[in-house]
């Protein structure tokens, strides 16, 4: 009997209760979940940031702690816990990034804001170019950033991604360091963020990087929203320099209602919506994570504590 | 020395001689293209319909018309052609219509209509579904709607197409004749219309298919106007039964400005830009027909003329 606690929102163990035991029940273990355990049984903590529990001294037993969520810069400094975190990956949620950071690029590339607010019964017949004439940046091509390259890529996009290490991916331009850092900027039509928040990440969209980027240029930020320097971005819509960002995450969230960006006409603000972890496929990662703690073999996305992600 | 005369629009000529001067050099044929040629000396037709061209009885020496155009709709039915007509396929074509009709597919599944017209400080953090809880229909799956339901298969969508003929294609249900009709029709939370205009596809679109689908869906439009009833469709849009109509093609083009299209917040009107033919690969499509027809052999992408396309 393996015990685990739960500990996120109530709505979330609305959700993911039914599925979790389904998903433990298929890899063969016999656990007792629950949002309430004595700390001192607990063995794993199935866990959100947002949930409260930020003191893990308690849990003296505890084997990992496995994260519901992709990011997780609120929980990796955290000095009170001493053993492996791992984050989520999930293959709902990596379709659901790549979905939206599709749909977001082709808005772009075809103009169709355009479109939209041009209802004026006149006829503009002005076709946007191919794909292939259209560069696509992507900073940060790990497990959500690389599925949305490839994804563009197959559309026909010239795409480059950047990260930490040098990365070989089919058909994408992939650029790390400084150096490669300036090059990517330097080419993007359309930049994406899909970094995690880290000390060496925060703020890497300021106002240089902004002035490397082409006039005109459009940025998506699905990552998170200390990644840009607010506001350096308002003053690069303002010259124009940047023609429109479209936000899915904020230094402050719920994004408060006098926020500039809410009236900004260059800005596209999305709720946090940009995708979410589907319980169903969640919960079978999760599961298999447990068994992998209980055959001691090791457990999937571990956290690098020092890099922060 | 092959006498090939160009017969399209002035801007056509400028954008396509060079392309085609290329691409006829690269297949070895020895031709002389020109805008103004005697009618008897005449063995090709490079034609856009617009171009004012409809008797063609003086060219006695005809070898066959090359449509520069994906539909034939308004040259298949000319008494005077009686040589073989071929239409253009082309992959720059296809690919900007993959592009488009993927970006409004995506722009309606995502909701990013809601987000741009709710800028207003208010927090809604409602997710859309996947892709693969999301039903797409395709009427027309030929060269362009094959290559728009594959692309949208690929992002998770669960695609159904429907062609004259039964057809197979991986990933895609595939369906065919009037029972094939009503029932893609029920299924299509996303409508895309990719038929040829054709005696049997004029009017598909009348106010019985509307009223099969599901409540609150979606028309996308890149075929022809024709394909659909426009007074259906806007007592369909009153009643919510149709969301949204995205329209690239009408009856009458330049969509009149005081057509109820412009006006009607459920309409989305884009001027016929869906997709346009590329010279470059066009003109590489055009010689390596003429290199057919001279080296006798049989012609590609000809028109069934009395199927009418
Ligand atoms: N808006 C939403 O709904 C939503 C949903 C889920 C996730 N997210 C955000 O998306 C982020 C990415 O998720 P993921 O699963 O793709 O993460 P991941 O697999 O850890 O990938 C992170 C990528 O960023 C790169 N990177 C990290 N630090 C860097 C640095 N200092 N310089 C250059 N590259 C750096 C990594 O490089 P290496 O490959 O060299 O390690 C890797 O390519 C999450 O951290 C989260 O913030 C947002
Ligand atoms: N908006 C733009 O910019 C733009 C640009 C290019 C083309 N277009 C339009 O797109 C249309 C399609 O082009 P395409 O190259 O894909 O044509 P295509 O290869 O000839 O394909 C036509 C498709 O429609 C099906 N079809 C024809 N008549 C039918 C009927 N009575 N019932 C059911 N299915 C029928 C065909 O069925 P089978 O497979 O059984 O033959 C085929 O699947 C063109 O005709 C043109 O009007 C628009």
């Amino acid at each position: 009997m393996v015990t685990i606690l739960f500990s996120a929102s109530d709505e979330s163990w609305e959700k993911y209760r039914a599925p979790l035991e389904t998903a433990f029940d298929a890899v063969g273990l016999d656990v007792t979940l629950s949002t309430r355990h004595d700390p001192e049984t607990v063995e794993y903590i199935v866990y959100a940031p947002s949930s409260g529990l930020v003191d893990f001294s308690a849990f003296t037993r505890l084997k990992a702690v496995l994260n519901l969520w992709a990011g997780v810069e609120a929980v990796t400094g955290n000095p009170t816990l001493n053993v492996p975190l791992a984050r989520m990956v999930d293959p709902g949620l990596t379709s659901g990034m790549v979905e939206y950071v599709t749909g977001h690029v082709l808005r772009h590339h075809l103009g169709i804001d355009d479109h939209i607010h041009n209802q004026d019964g006149v006829w503009r017949p002005e076709a946007p170019p191919l794909a292939q004439d259209r560069r696509v940046g992507i900073l940060g091509i790990g497990a959500l950033g690389a599925a949305c390259a490839t994804t563009l890529a197959g559309l026909g996009f010239d795409v480059a991604g950047w990260s930490r290490s040098q990365k070989t991916i089919d058909g994408i331009t992939t650029l790390s360091g400084t150096e490669g850092l300036h090059a990517i900027l330097a080419r993007s039509d359309i930049l994406v963020l899909l970094l995690p928040l880290t000390e060496a990440t925060r703020g890497v969209i300021d106002g240089h990087a902004l002035d490397r980027m082409p006039p005109g240029a459009v940025i998506i930020n699905p990552g998170r929203g200390p990644l840009i320097v607010d506001s350096a971005l308002i003053s690069a819509l303002e010259t124009g320099q940047i023609a429109h960002a479209t936000l899915d995450v904020f230094a402050t969230e719920p994004l408060p209602r006098d926020h500039p960006f809410w009236s900004h006409p260059g800005v596209t603000v999305t709720p946090h919506i940009a995708s979410s972890t589907r319980p169903p496929t969640a919960a079978t990662v999760i599961a298999e994570n447990v068994r992998r703690g209980e055959a001691g073999e090791p457990f999937l996305h571990l956290v690098d504590r020092d890099a922060g992600y």
